[in-house]
């Protein structure tokens, strides 16, 4: 069975959503075809507000049954496939579930999450985040936890992480760890967005990165082209190959304001921080008029055809990589 | 009556310790006439388990009444005195016990907490430990959660914290800091005593500085004399003055090794990690021999008045300071 999927190619993953889940959006990534989605199950809840969120993916699962499943290895990924579900994979955005307890880690890979953000903007008990002044690498306690992350297979996870704690991340981990969402500053400049040192550092050592669509990640934000964006994508396959590549759109469709105030201010300040935003302009931005949804995978696939990529090459980034990637990380080590 | 039992000038304070609490304990505290004792009710646990503490510190102050009592003011602590009961002070090693929730520091205040350690040894969400190869000092929640605990009035206490941080955390904070205990590196060096320029920017800034008598932070260890300790006193009061010096003697009597084993471990790795121990070694070290319970600070005042202090000077150093310092750090901000 698998080598009959494998060789159709054909995959579309996306490796980061966060919407205000329903049947319409479930509806919609059956309907746009997509075969997987790693979605975050928390920002920053602690460890019992984490498992709510799971009961919560427990209903969805119950309640739309035709159109995901819920999924922790490669063979549940192509089972889903082969029954015309979504498989959906847990992710963590911020360490806060496992709070200060290393051994949380286990508990978690059993309920099925399989990344997991060292940071997220702020520094955490384990690395630093993108929006600190300074950057003093992987703590004592970061150190552990990768190694506990490589041995039960989560993978480490740095989108919202600095350069210098995620240099030595990639360094450290002994598995390949992943940016899931996040593009290169060589296209568009942004403290949430991957400097050359850091993705060459990510590439050398088989990592993967999932370009993003939230749009204070893209040149023009939510007026950035379609275009503009394939053409990112073809700049940093002519650097550093497309072998590594893949979307992790960070798709919130419909969520409230609140959210991304939830986001960017958790519970860690009593003032109120806009993070990308401004106080005239804080919530989310809206999504150039070409990825919406779930039902708008094709209009980049168009794109990435319009620039010149073939359809091995376009199959790779708009899934198959993340595929591969899935198959080696999400095993525990022997 | 504040000002009679001030003119008194005689009391006796020690601003830390983490005993295996007990009636007999409680006795000792008596009969040692110690005043007031800020007590650690949490190293490494999260809100919930440190409530648990509380409890258990609601049923002392409800069984031993006659000679403990629960303080969080400068008043409370003279009508103690009055009582002749021992004033005990409520302090956190680590910000464990808020999480990362900075409106919980007003939850503890409310509770009578009096002291917050921002980090103990590891990197924590709000500063650098002294164990960590590298410190960034205080990072955002850092930064917000000492201005709200200068509003409250709950002491910053950077005795486990490493340099830049404790640094920053000194002229961050609008009030005086304190180092409840560790003792200074120019006597006995450790990574948990303190540098002539921590020291130095400390007592500029009219922070206190409590000398432990824990054995890892004494020079020859549990073998270190009471004059030898006297005279380190000697030399910080000849450097610094000695209007901001006093005890914090960090006594953990009757503790088994496990409480030493869970200061060092918490739950941030699954190796073990030693501290100031070793393998072959990994348990408490035993007390100097003048040094073993409340009963013992008159060995201290008598070394003191040997090495040729005063007795204005004993007073201050074994009570005075702490108690001026905690009139003016346990008030509300208006």
């Amino acid at each position: 069975m698998s080598t009959e999927l494998e060789s159709s190619n054909n995959f579309t993953v996306d490796c980061l959503q966060y919407a205000n889940w329903s049947k319409e959006i479930f509806e919609q990534m059956r309907n746009g075809r997509v075969d997987c989605v790693h979605v975050t199950i928390a920002y920053h809840e602690n460890f019992r507000e984490t498992i709510l969120n799971v009961e919560q993916w427990n209903d969805y699962f119950n309640s739309y049954s035709e159109y995901i499943v819920h999924a922790g290895s490669y063979d549940e990924i192509l089972s889903a496939k082969k029954d015309k579900k979504t498989a959906i994979i847990f992710g963590f955005q911020n360490p806060s579930p496992i709070e200060d307890d290393i051994a949380l880690l286990e508990v978690w890979q059993k309920l099925g999450i399989r990344f997991m953000q060292l940071s997220y903007n702020n520094q955490s008990l384990l690395a630093t985040g993108c929006y600190e002044e300074n950057d003093p690498g992987l703590t004592r306690m970061g150190k552990e936890v990768i190694k506990e992350m490589n041995r039960l297979g989560i993978v480490v996870d740095m989108s919202h992480s600095s350069d210098r704690s995620t240099l030595e991340a990639i360094n450290y981990s002994s598995r390949p760890i992943a940016i899931t969402h996040a593009n290169p500053t060589f296209w568009h400049s942004a403290l949430r967005n991957k400097s050359n040192e850091v993705l060459e550092c990510l590439f050398e050592n088989n990592g993967m990165l999932g370009f993003s669509l939230y749009p204070y990640h893209l040149n023009n934000g939510s007026k950035c082209t379609v275009t503009d964006f394939c053409e990112m994508i073809g700049k940093t396959a002519e650097k550093f190959g497309s072998k590594n590549i893949g979307i992790g759109s960070d798709l919130c469709q419909n969520q409230p304001d609140t959210i991304v105030e939830w986001m960017r201010n958790g519970r860690w300040t009593k003032t109120r921080d806009f993070g990308e935003g401004t106080s005239s302009n804080p919530g989310f931005p809206p999504q150039p008029n070409w990825f919406k949804s779930n039902m708008d995978f094709g209009n980049i696939k168009n794109g990435l055809r319009h620039i010149g990529f073939d359809n091995a090459e376009i199959n790779s980034i708009m899934g198959l990589n993340w595929i591969n990637f899935f198959k080696n990380s999400f095993e525990k080590e022997k």
